[in-house]
């Protein structure tokens, strides 16, 4: 059982939580029993003292002669990062990329699910993609009450990302993912992540700009 | 014209820069001229202080009074992050997420392009989609050289991630993003981000849960 957490986690050690998992889990496919600290440290591009520290945050512990169990170190990161019962999500904007986090998504984390699609192209609107009901964007609130969802994904064009803060606002949504270009601010009480894909996309390609400028100069 | 900068700009000021400009952006084009630092900071959820902390990094002040002159704001961060010639990319994967990101990113910034496509659907290769022309991932390396393309994004199925590590080394790539959820590890000198979606729909989950629990107890 995992002890109770009563200090808040920083986000940046919930992000490496849900990556050890992946990591974990794709060991215990192929038959991994136990891990050391920097093997998993390695696979993340990161120190064994980042993972020591992390995985004591969350008050687990290891026989260090064998390394941690993979097994019970996946149930202990799904007791902290998993919620007691599914939570439901919603795509807004069923585009290519809500359909591509659609497929990529739904089946592999058993404690959320894609329920609902929303868009306004008439011929997606009361259809079913990849068996996502899709639903127009003016039955929001709507559908979320029905269905329970408490998660949104914003995949729409980044034109019109901003006219869905209101409605996200007042159909009760609890967290947002922005995925669009358009930074989008919701009161506090609602957690919220903008996403932006071109952000990565330019910061990798600046520092490899400033790799090869100083080659150059040498 | 930007001053020369000699030290390294931290990561996430860079991250920084690229949201401001997409703010800016946004700003130049519905006609507004200057942009005082606590409006900008606003917009993507900080404080003023990091906005100006992340300014006089780079080299950049302004006329108080009136704010950021927004065009002459935008031309500085354009030195700071575009390199002088256009940077080419190119798609490993050209599922779904691969042509979300081609349809989303193309055209939009000068200084990057989507110029090849790399599958291994017979479907697909040997075609143009969306304008870019779709390759054998065996021919990896002499594409990259023939169109001198120096970043690759991965969107392959998360399987086949690791046994693209190799290829893109030998293709001479410098820098990769990967989407998948495997986490991949490139020798020094390429730069890497593994930017995996179901981590930030995880952490977004963990903090809706907390605030749910919070809520309970009161």
């Amino acid at each position: 059982m995992t002890p109770p957490i009563t200090h808040p986690i920083p986000k940046k050690t919930i992000e490496r939580l849900s990556e050890y998992r992946r990591s974990l889990l794709s060991c215990h496919e192929q038959g991994i029993t136990h891990i050391f600290s920097h093997i998993l440290a390695g696979m993340h591009g990161i120190t064994a003292v980042q993972v020591r520290r992390d995985l004591m945050l969350i008050g687990f512990s290891s026989d260090t002669k064998k390394g941690y169990d993979v097994k019970v170190l996946i149930e202990f990161i799904n007791n902290i990062l998993d919620s007691r019962e599914v939570m439901n999500l919603a795509i807004i904007g069923m585009g290519r990329l809500g359909q591509a986090i659609t497929s990529y998504f739904n089946g592999k984390r058993r404690k959320m699910r894609i329920v609902a699609a929303f868009d306004v192209d008439p011929t997606k609107v009361g259809t079913a993609i990849d068996n996502i009901p899709c639903y127009h964007i003016d039955s929001l609130a709507e559908v979320v009450e029905q269905m329970d969802i408490s998660i949104a994904v914003i995949s729409s064009p980044t034109s019109v990302a901003p006219s869905l803060v209101v409605p996200i606002i007042n159909a009760g949504i609890k967290g947002v993912i922005n995925f669009t270009s358009a930074p989008l601010n919701f009161p506090q009480g609602i957690v919220a992540e903008n996403y932006d894909i071109t952000t990565v996309l330019e910061k990798v390609a600046y520092f490899v700009k400033e790799a090869d400028e100083n080659g150059d100069k040498s």
